[in-house]
């Protein structure tokens, strides 16, 4: 992985270069270079893992420090029963998925001797800024490889030691295959990613994954497209015909089964005429596991009359308007009273980020009224919001979720990364041929 | 088309609470708009060629003061034989496509009573900027229309008069229909573009037609997505093994179909084995239609020693190196002789804008070589790079031709305004259902 020039525009270049080659081999070729790089990496577990010891002793210091959390070292740790080899398999398991590179999606013959196919090809450097989480190198590289990108990797800096010994063994797995190494390069710095943002001549497309700060940072930063998303405020409403055993626990797994996620749910609205009988039972349930409830006053004068015991009264919250705008991505909620679906719709399509929202309700009308004009990722009808994930999708894996209005939107696994070209085979025709009194078009499809 | 707030923010807004509402709207109801829209230009004739008598007048005035070229008044005027019936056709012609809309692309039984389907669905805002081409707002309105996208539509200033008769009769078209008028809107001037480049939070993607000045400026002034091409710098190159007349014929159809096009040639490439015999067939070809050759020293050369009367080498010039990154969008053709396929191709992955490039070759093996390698929308064997063009495409229309890496790339036609939501139908699953000894994923394909 090391580049022959380690300024911005060296490693953009070569990684440039290198794309061009990756774009013509074979995937054969590439899934060659998929298994080099598993069974590489396998035999450097030793050094691996001791550079992520060096890691994680850090760390830890930082950590009695105050400076890091517990749940950083948690991530970091590539020791933990069942994280390497779960590292390696994925590496396996995308280079069985189904190529992705030079499948036909339009074949029309514009006339006898003149065929038109489009065909999906690489889109070519990709720039992917990630999270302290060593074992994503690994993915990414799989992606990038098995979709025929080149790819620049940056990973949070508490991961250095382990990025750098993994980088090494992928560089030398390359090494010994068609791909030439500088189709995977690593960068270091903070400092590294700001001047590649400038390398738009060669990058094509920017993935953040991380806080919000640094995804809108990126936005803000480059030129280059950036296919992500800052937030995920996702919200679930419940309409007046919900069955209230699956909004209780469709609330209550959107919002706890993994608080942090982009996809955990961040806004409740529940129908008017419920919230008095289905709101105060979803209310119990979220007290009960920790959660704050931040309600506006409608929500919050039903919950305070019928049947919650006091203690737990005592700990709701008046929500502000910001709320309605936050992702906690933590143990709190904000909860509010609506008094129609579409006043649910409007508030979630003037709310949301776009990621995924959810309605609880018995009547597919109104589902599919709410699924067809919520303008998100993900439009989910009796089911959990969390659900919003490539592996969950059935996509293998996924490089992000994103909440781009175009070229890929939600949960993005290798289409994400790919685009076409038109490859037009003739026979001498030009275009002057055709037109009135001319020869004229067939456009028929191919089969 | 009026806005209720004329400022680039009250436009914006008013386009994206349009958006919300085409976006639900039936493609019968879309369709009833198109023939509303056509029907009412139609009755209204009169007005829109008086309103363009007035442009044609004032272009008229500038074309005397040496100001405007004739063939732009040429281009404004919707008076030429065929034009207005054309402009009318093209609207019932897009309104006659399938549906681009709630197209289901992939559909996936996560489990029992845990349905995904991706769907497509429109992208939001278009902010269309086009040039001095009245014809060119129905056409616009109608592809915008269809696929259930809101438009703000911004069009050369030679055709303003004409343009806003055309907005007064779709809007009032719309008016009948059950599409709110907003969601098509026309802006008058030059600072309106500007403003509207900042509204990021309500438009959601830029068309920019025209210049590359224009395209770039835009490029470089907004966070919103661009999609067209700044440059249409396309090549073609001659392999040893081409055959002659296929080649004398490609190039000049290329060159001189419509030189002013994005699609034509402005950079020949010349296998060296072949440049003392099939290169001066073709530069006589071109010389006798008037196209100026801009050589490198070695084409010069071969061009200079046998054939060619003594006439036409007077006027070959020497190429300088800016002449293979110049679209010429003339009469002129930088050429240059080249040693391999493999010389070719850098070249042209090195100075290409990514449009459409071409080969001329009698050997599958070496086209195949080259289109899989040559990174551009269109790579063409044996066909004029005239031919990229979404009408010639079977597309109906195009909205553009797009050199993007992402999203959309050559002629654009419905499909690239459209992105694709997931909707997810369960029965109150929870994400925490799932996993290692819990309930496991089927995600079987749904037929």
């Amino acid at each position: 992985m090391a580049s022959t020039n380690s300024t911005a525009e060296g490693i953009a270049r070569t990684a440039s270069s290198a794309s061009y080659i990756l774009k013509a081999v074979a995937g054969s070729e590439r899934n060659a270079a998929l298994t080099a790089v598993y069974k590489h990496l396998q035999a450097a577990k030793d050094e691996i893992i001791e550079a992520n010891r060096k890691d994680m002793a850090a760390a830890e210091e930082q950590a009695v420090a105050g400076k890091l959390s517990r749940s950083m070292i948690k991530r970091l740790d590539l020791s933990k029963p069942g994280k390497w080899e779960d590292m390696l398999q994925g590496i396996l398991d995308v280079r069985d998925l189904e190529d992705p590179v030079g499948k036909v999606t339009l074949a029309t013959k514009l006339d006898n001797g003149l065929d038109l196919h489009r065909v999906t090809s690489p889109i070519g450097v990709l720039l992917v800024i990630f999270e302290a989480r060593p074992e994503v190198i690994a993915n990414i590289t799989a992606l990038a490889l098995k979709s025929g990108n080149a790819a620049i990797l940056k990973g949070g800096k508490e991961s250095t030691q382990s990025f750098a010994a993994i980088a090494r063994v992928v560089s030398s797995a390359l090494g010994t295959t068609s791909i030439p190494p500088g189709a995977i390069q690593l960068v270091e710095t903070r400092e590294d990613v700001s001047a590649l943002l400038d390398q738009d001549q060669y990058i094509d497309l920017v993935i953040p994954r991380g806080s919000n700060e640094l995804v809108r940072f990126i936005q803000n930063n480059t030129k280059i497209p950036v296919m992500g998303h800052a937030d995920g405020l996702c919200a679930v409403y419940i309409h007046e015909d919900a069955d209230e055993e699956k909004a209780v626990k469709v609330v209550l797994d959107s919002k706890t089964d993994y608080p942090a996620a982009c996809n955990a749910v961040e806004t409740l609205l529940v129908h008017e005429s419920i919230s008095n009988t289905v709101l105060p039972k979803i209310a119990s349930a979220l007290l009960q596991v920790g959660v704050s409830l931040r309600c506006d006053l409608a929500s919050r004068k039903a919950l305070e009359s019928p049947g919650l015991p006091t203690a737990m009264k005592a700990i709701i919250q008046d929500a502000t308007p910001q709320d309605y705008h936050t992702e906690f991505l933590d143990l709190t909620i904000a909860v509010k009273v609506v008094s129609s679906l579409e006043e649910a719709i409007v508030h979630i399509n003037t709310h949301s980020s776009g990621h995924t929202d959810g309605i609880l309700t018995e009547s597919e009308e109104v589902a599919e009224r709410f699924m067809n004009v919520v303008d998100s990722a993900g439009v989910f009808w009796n089911a959990s919001t969390r659900f919003a994930d490539g592996f969950r999708y059935g996509f293998g894996t996924e490089v992000g979720i994103s909440t781009n209005k175009i070229h890929a939107r939600g949960p993005v696994g290798l289409e994400g990364l790919m685009i076409y070209k038109y490859k037009l085979r003739g026979n001498g025709q030009g275009a002057g041929d055709y037109g009135s009194g001319k020869k004229q078009y067939l456009h028929q499809k191919i089969e």
